[in-house]
């Protein structure tokens, strides 16, 4: 099916949901009442029968990997063993395969994942009446709960779900041309904004409601990009296998990697549960069970909402320039403000080896240095702009570390030294440190942050092998800001893709008045939330919906 | 000032600024060249002569109370100290005060917020170049920079903040007729949704952007409704004591406890941040800072995004009913349907001993309960009704918790038994038990979660109490619902106010095809995430908004 089909065939639905969610009024999808006349006279006996043929066998309808080991224990509150067993999978390869296939799942965009979810969900629904079985026949629920509360319920919550996804991420523009009045000039800046799951999630199950308490997780999951473990309660498993069976039949059918959802069975003897959520590559864990056991949970995973603005190393990347004047001379000013005491000031200056392309013919990374530097001294030494673009050193701190720096043998392009302040002549400063740095082998030093005037220069032997570098150094060290400069277009759209999948911003050919250190308040987010410089973003949705809750009151009329 | 002019006064500038948010077009709301032009000629002189008088002298412009010690270790980086000193404040008086202060804050709307916050932000801009000065003289930035940073970019990044936390709370409906077709007839619901805040904030600051980076934070948290606790770094506090003196002038001016706001100077060797972050009354943290300290505080407080929807201890209160049948029916469904295994089953039913007013008179507790126990039994024993209604029990430790509860030497009021399930004579069953509680004295056994099907009527002296009850119990042990029957409006507000503010949702008057247990998808949000039953809520915008970030490419054209 084309993804303008399938889209289509599910457009109403969506809408219909997303105006029910905003406004709060009446809306089902999917009709409570297990009826024949609803569902077809044999739906029934067919759903009964279905659910009867997977007891006493090995369970064989997922589409994910296996070890080989079949476990399950679950025995029917009504009173008979279901003798069902269920595909063994290590976490550890459980996580290596959905990480795989969140890649392919984040690229879609959060339309198509609605699309594709709905579909998923319709298929899905083919199983009301053997989903109903099942959980009557591991959670001990009566017939029409059991049908409900894992059937139109549970799906009516999954399509919420998506619905309030879609809202979330459309609630900004996914695009902007940027108009910054400048006297009579203007600067214009295009700016395209992409969402970044923050998973792997794990959705942890409980032994009661197992589809109604885990579908919003999942789905909460699933439709902002992230792939999902799946834990059931070790006695609940056949609900969930059934549900997963039907979401990875659906994305393989669709030529989707299945494993965006994965579904891991236990034993009472080994719940997995530590294993799943302590994983430092489970970003968001769901939990739905004791207050002691959640309790622990938050103990241990954190139960306050925290938003954090640390700091990263801050990457430039230069590939090809149209005017090497400008590039020099607007890096030049980002790395003299305020001495190099902000967050979003560059740290690390990757130059292939093989030469920046300029108008003039090919630059060696040193021949592009030496421009740098007299950038640099250019800014440094004009009385008028050079204290006041420096400021002083806020503290005793940053100057120790200038000289820690200049003491680590490597060689220096440019020193750093006091300069005398116009007005006070007492004030703490420091002009930029440049240090030239080997690529790997000086990975120790230039792979964390070093907070003042202190600049890398990094030769790598190639373009691939600076981008590889830097995507490393967002992932483990984190990023506020990454500067490109490029003049070809699919390098550049090869390098954004890289680092914004890495989690950190991007921008593009910076010269004149816009720096890569400073962010435009209603349109940059400063600090994206999805790598290790923070958790925080200035001002996404998550920023300001994590700090309060709705509380309803529902009156009889 | 009437709060419809004051809104009126601000209208065009937060529909301006909530239009940029969204579209992530160029917009200022004050001018960034600190130019004579703009803001008067002698601005600049008046805000320098302003700052210097600070110098040296005890810092007296702050509306909040303090203890009488006096702390000042700022030096300027330009070479000179200070020597100003601020009122200390011990943390807990801070926060009991900001606690109280909260109450009045979180009951403006959020349009009534927003307005405040703008006033407030539009007289605290008369101080644009004094802040600049202090900026620059705490952290050594250049004159422009600090006048930028801690003057129009700030403000209208403390501006976003605010259009972006209207955006959020006006995402949902506050209001919603909820009309459920049944066959031909139809079931109307009223629903009223509230935003709780999450705090107290507390927002530690950083000592080279004091302002810039702070107040995301802050005005995030108070346009949710929350009130916040500011601690600046121990050298960086006059920007933000100037900023915080503005803010609390303005609520003082507009009849608001100003405390929503508290400034906690500190000292470099006694920083207050653990004693301030670690507090389990501070529920939200806003940190920009170094790396190390940023992960010490994400281990120490949870760096994962972790939902939890645990359970709770779910109370009724019964003041006076138009129907008693119709009443003790809803009840006895509510405690029957899947034999008490929802994390939504009501557990307390309190009730005065001044008794429930009906048309046939006013019944006594134990009057009540009898109509209550026999409404049960008839469920309970109708073969048709009964055995699918209270289905099986999932677990054999939830027999076990009903025979604990039997002997707890409470008297027991219906006793539970099982009952032989007709289709499966082998279901493990049990039927509901009611006990008879002391309002306080058992508070120790009706104060905990009794999973199954377990009920305490409790009798309380009067209604006052047993509401006073309700909510220490929301806000100490959790809940998902609560429930209240009265046919008396003022009761019924009182009510309502009360346990909504402690966090929980509240079901008015439920009787005929509606119970407490259920709640539905796209209309009432199921789980608060403000009251310790859990941190999820289905399906709000943290719920979806926290498991994703958005990463910004910027290009120059």
């Amino acid at each position: 099916m084309a993804w303008s089909e399938l889209y289509e065939k599910h457009a109403q639905t969506l809408s219909h949901a997303i105006a029910a969610v905003r406004e709060r009024t009446f809306f089902a999808h999917w009709a409570e009442v297990p009826s024949g006349k609803v569902y077809g006279e044999s739906a029934n006996e067919e759903g009964r029968r279905r659910f009867e043929a997977f007891v006493g066998k090995p369970f064989r309808e997922l589409l994910q990997e296996h070890n080989g080991l079949w476990v399950g224990q679950e025995v029917s509150p009504y009173g008979f063993p279901l003798e069902i067993t269920y595909p063994q999978l290590p976490v550890l390869t459980a996580l290596e395969r959905a990480q795989r296939a969140q890649k392919q799942w984040q690229r879609l965009n959060v339309r198509q994942r609605a699309a594709v979810l709905i579909e998923a969900l319709e298929q899905a629904a083919a199983d009301f009446f053997t989903l109903a079985y099942a959980t009557m026949h591991t959670t001990g629920q009566g017939f029409v709960m059991a049908f409900q509360a894992s059937g139109p319920h549970a799906f009516d919550r999954a399509l919420e779900t998506i619905a309030t996804g879609v809202l979330a991420i459309e609630c900004f523009a996914q695009e902007a041309l940027w108009r910054k009045p400048l006297g009579k000039a203007e600067l214009v800046v295009q700016k395209r904004f992409l969402t970044v799951p923050k998973g792997i999630g794990a959705v942890i199950g409980c032994s009661t409601f197992p589809l109604w308490n885990a579908l919003p997780g999942v789905f909460a999951n699933l439709i902002t990009g992230n792939a999902c473990l799946w834990k059931p309660h070790p006695r609940v498993i056949l609900p969930v296998a059934l549900f997963v069976a039907r979401l990875q039949q659906t994305f393989d059918t669709l030529g989707l990697d299945p494993h965006v959802v994965v579904l891991l069975p236990c034993t009472v003897e080994n719940p997995l549960t530590w294993e799943v959520v302590e994983h430092p590559a489970v970003r968001i864990v769901d939990y739905t069970g004791s207050p002691a056991f959640g309790a622990e949970l938050e103990r241990r995973l954190g139960a306050k909402v925290l938003f954090t603005e640390k700091a990263g190393v801050n990457s430039v990347l230069v590939h090809s320039v149209a005017d090497l004047g400008a590039v020099v001379d607007n890096l030049a000013f980002s790395l003299c403000l305020y001495s190099g005491q902000m967050c979003t000031t560059p740290q690390n200056i990757f130059i292939p080896e093989e030469g920046v392309e300029t108008p003039e013919g090919l630059l060696t990374p040193l021949a592009f240095a030496e421009r740098l530097v007299a950038a640099i001294d250019a800014l440094v030494h004009n009385p008028k702009a050079g204290p006041p673009t420096l400021g002083a050193i806020q503290n005793e701190h940053t100057l120790q570390r200038v000289r820690e720096a200049e003491n680590l043998g490597l060689p220096i392009l440019r020193a750093s030294t006091p300069f005398v302040h116009p007005e006070f002549p007492q004030a703490r400063t420091a002009t930029p440190l440049v240090l030239e740095a080997r690529w790997e082998e000086h990975r120790a030093l230039y792979g964390r942050e070093w907070f003042g005037p202190i600049t890398f220069l990094i030769r790598t032997p190639t373009l691939q092998q600076a981008l590889a570098e830097v995507v490393h150094l967002v992932q483990t060290a984190g990023a506020l800001v990454t500067s490109v400069y490029t003049t070809d277009e699919i390098t550049r759209e090869h390098v954004v893709q890289a680092i914004t999948e890495a989690g950190a911003p991007v921008a593009v050919n910076f010269t004149g008045p816009i720096w890569v250190n400073q962010s435009a308040a209603y349109s940059d987010f400063h600090g994206a939330g999805v790598n290790p410089a923070g958790n925080a973003s200035f001002v996404d949705l998550a920023y300001v919906a994590a700090r309060f809750g709705v509380v309803h009151v529902r009156q009889l009329l």
